[in-house]
């Protein structure tokens, strides 16, 4: 039988963490919801997300049969992870462990530095979770990538010229704090589109660790250990995908294909309440 | 008696609507409530945003004794005016139409530009206003100003650079459409604070409209039409300003007094429900 991924984002930036996902686990069903309505989660208090998160993840495994869930938004992962796996059954797996376990893979010095909106550094998640790894890091909010990548500008001079600037504060932070970073953590869903820009931009010797991936990868072990594996025999069926909205489905279908790089055909707009 | 004008906003953008009607309307009392906690109405239904704006309108009529309402926000003067109007029974006014009606007022040619956030420009609301005040225009959103405003990027050169795009791409839209505009409208409250900027950046014989102006000189003219002028012996009381927030009184406190231009003082929690 094929699995059933419930992925889930308060907007739909989550979309590039359904890619990493389709790309890794190529034979699953995936049921995507994007809690647009009630977005942004990052000016709200902790209970008021924890509450929105946990009747999202209800919705996709209750009505959409998720047997497994990713949780593609920093927000709700830095702040309703517990929540979410106190609401539902099924194994749940958020973006910022495994972004930090990435950044341990890869690191030789044990430094990090951790872009992400100012709603997750503010919570510190990445922070903690890297601290957890055994790494040092230094975390900075870049507000203004969101709105870029949303703008379309996500190989524009000005996007090049406002990343120079964000990674050339940070890195003088991490200097001024004693630390030498290899790595760079992604820490916003948005940010796998502005890729190849931040190549471009960090140090020498520093590598860009994407935590949409990471977390498709993560997802790919838990589910391998979780699911039984497809009888040889059986023909996989191929992919599909279903995605919802609570609101604004028109900007989800217009600006939803450039993160899922392909088009992510009708979305459903479904009602969670308040 | 001094009048109390009520002011709201989604945000905090109106507290540049807020500083216009304290330099207009010097010995009024203020109370202001940004809905923080329902931000942004942008991307809600008109009965979600007509619900909400309703509900703040009673609490500045009701709790805080507000006789006249200055709606100082772009989505919620587009889509509930009527609404609110019909929740409260003292003057509202809104800052959509004194926009329009000062662009009437220092136009030459009879075209406009308007500049505004994706949501008012895809309600149409300012090209109703100028077309009922006689004027042709030509809108714009301008997404990525709203935040490079509240990056404190108002005096940046990427920010500069940003505007020489967004009014480049402006001109020569209302060229192709065969207007001769002289001036631009700013269709946003965050805006005012980009004025220098978009004054150098504008063609030669344009003049920038501050919605903001407009509304605070709009309600001086209704409120003195409305309320008795305070007799000359009694001694006018000094401004008194009470700022509420149904969420996010940090990022309002810190960021507040950039667009009030003095230090908003300590803002009041208040929970609106739902």
């Amino acid at each position: 039988m094929t699995t059933t991924i419930g992925v889930f984002d308060s907007g739909f930036g989550g979309l590039t963490v359904l890619r990493a996902l389709i790309e890794r686990l190529p034979h699953a069903n995936f049921a995507f919801l994007g809690d647009t309505a009630r977005l942004p989660y990052g000016s709200k208090s902790r209970r008021t997300i924890a509450r929105y998160a946990a009747e999202s993840a209800q919705f996709l495994v209750r009505e959409q049969g998720a047997e497994f869930l990713v949780i593609a938004c920093n927000t709700a992962s830095a702040l309703a992870l517990d929540a979410i796996q106190g609401a539902v059954s099924v194994p749940v797996l958020g973006v910022i462990e495994p972004g930090a376990a990435a950044a341990r893979a890869a690191t030789c010095t044990g430094d990090a530095l951790v872009i992400a909106t100012d709603a997750t550094v503010q919570s510190h998640a990445y922070a903690a979770a890297c601290h957890a790894e055994g790494l040092r890091s230094i975390e900075k909010a870049c507000p203004l990538l969101v709105p870029l990548v949303e703008e379309g500008w996500i190989s524009h001079p000005i996007t090049a010229e406002v990343i120079r600037i964000y990674l050339a504060e940070l890195t003088a932070e991490a200097a001024v704090a004693g630390l030498n970073p290899d790595v760079l953590v992604l820490g916003c869903t948005h940010y796998p589109l502005l890729r190849p820009l931040l190549e471009a931009a960090v140090p020498a010797g520093v590598r860009v660790i994407d935590s949409a991936q990471a977390a498709a990868e993560a997802a790919f072990h838990r589910i391998n250990g979780h699911v039984a594996p497809q009888a040889t025999d059986v023909p996989a069926s191929p992919t599909s995908i279903r995605c919802f909205a609570t609101d604004s489905v028109e900007k989800f279908e217009r600006l939803g294909s450039r993160f899922l790089g392909h088009p992510v055909g009708q979305v459903q707009l479904v009602d969670l309440g308040g």
